[in-house]
């Protein structure tokens, strides 16, 4: 980093070599919290905070990092989006990072303000995700305001949906010896755009999402693009496993890997008798999935000796 | 549509036949607003309320539709939200539709809290903008909500961007006798899709954005995508002209062409000697380059004869 700025991708490189590489992520639907404790909040939008401070808690030791989907929180209006800010500030306030899952992609005088939205203010996050499907112009003015002010951004690259097959895996017709797809070409350009922001451990201050249900071709997306931290999508519920997703890092380092909803709903599957569990028995049960997620992704050897 | 719920792209074609395809961009910067006003307003917020109240009185008559673009509105914060949510629903209120520009795009689970987000509650709009790159199945969701409730979409296809090369214009390897680019092959999944969903007009409730900065492919696209409706950005403070806007209608039908810096800062080019005019000034100028849009538009002769 040329601005003297510290670096945030640094930061999480540190803290996941620290904590772990698991990423909470909070995409918190009403259905996921406790009944008693919704019925006791004032208002939806409370009782989804009131859940992820139980969370953010309980785990925060034990996490790289959280990241917020926004989508929830918007599905709920104005209020949520005031509940997603408040859980947003609890997080930073404590002293952990948190990743805006955002997905912005839009022409440089918008992303602008985005950027002025998202890395400043009442919605300050540490990191923000991005979709690259507008061109590298659409991208440049947050990698600016992040060089600036020590933020960083995970751009989509190749996700862990069922869909991502449909233009992110289509075959580019062009010279090279063996012809890329299109997540490839997001890639390489991304990877290009790196080289000229490594922090101290080799990363750029951008780096990619890249989902951890496609195996087949992890071992080889972790060794093409060494100078991008991977976010890691796709664990638990979406059908990626420890091993997948080991694949994506360099001996358990290089990338955090996400898994939301079988974190935040661990606590339905406890059958320690209690019918109608209150938020500590939630963050309980998702302190031991995160402390589970955290020794199944130790367990795997280092690529390469598997 | 199988529903019987009326299509809102009926609803828009029928607008835009009778008002003129012009598409008002409320983008609102705090620049583009009259300094005095601003000041007198008790916040940045209320004083963009004010002003785009004024715009949209000055232009419903004229204008297809309302475009609002969320960023300039999270760029305020949680009080910008809220002035974007009453800026959405003064437009409804008055009886005009409305384009949230969010350019949303994620796996299926988030867009069923986006998609609830945005065409119900505080945030509703008529239409949204949405971005293709992690596949139909983070579409589908959006679809399947707007076709309940008579909602339309628009997909980003061919932006008006510089960078809209990096990506967009990428050219598949694929057996068809002439390789498609990436754009096309968004836009044909599209237009499959609209297949099964086109309104009386022929077209299908979900539509493409278009950018109007690309005249040499324009008429092959408008030709090839005939069930998409076009959301077509680009014009004026972007560069597109008139006659570039009229290759991607059909006789002036058939899209909707958005201008937004041009329009709301229509007053600062007016000369007329008052140092620092109101919203009812900036209001006149733009309804006058709204006028001036739509007669330029309406000038061009039909496509094929010119």
């Amino acid at each position: 980093m040329h601005t003297g700025v510290p670096c945030n991708m640094d930061r999480l490189y540190e803290t996941a070599a620290e904590r772990g590489p698991v990423c909470v992520g909070l995409d918190t639907a009403a259905a996921y919290i406790p009944p008693a404790e919704l019925r006791r909040a004032p208002s939806e939008a409370e009782g989804v905070f009131n859940f992820n401070r139980a969370i953010v808690e309980a785990t925060a030791d034990l996490a790289a990092c959280f990241k917020v989907q926004i989508a929830y929180y918007e599905a709920l209006g104005l209020r949520g989006l005031e509940c997603y800010a408040k859980t947003l500030r609890f997080i930073r306030e404590r002293g952990s990072l948190v990743i805006a899952d955002i997905k912005r992609g839009d022409i440089a005088d918008t992303a602008v303000q985005y950027a002025k939205a998202h890395f400043e203010g009442e919605l300050e996050a540490d990191f923000v995700t991005l979709s690259p499907y507008m061109g590298m112009d659409s991208l440049e003015p947050w990698f600016a305001h992040a060089e600036r002010h020590g933020k960083g951004a995970f751009v989509l690259m190749r996700t862990s949906n069922r869909g991502m097959g449909d233009f992110q895996y289509l075959k580019l017709q062009e010279p090279a010896p063996i012809p890329r797809r299109l997540y490839q070409a997001v890639g390489d350009r991304l990877a290009e755009k790196a080289q000229t922001h490594r922090g101290k451990y080799g990363y750029g201050a951008f780096g990619a999402v890249v989902g951890c249900t496609g195996p087949e071709e992890a071992a080889a997306i972790r060794e093409r693009y060494d100078s991008l931290f991977f976010l890691i999508p796709g664990y638990g519920a979406q059908g990626g496993g420890a091993a997948d997703a080991a694949l994506l890092l360099k001996e358990g380092l290089g990338g955090v890997v996400n898994a939301s909803r079988s974190i935040l709903t661990a606590w339905t599957g406890d059958r320690s008798g209690q019918k109608d569990p209150g938020n500590s028995a939630a963050a309980e049960a998702a302190r031991k999935a995160v402390l589970n997620m955290r020794d199944a992704l130790r367990r795997i050897p280092p690529s390469g000796t598997q």
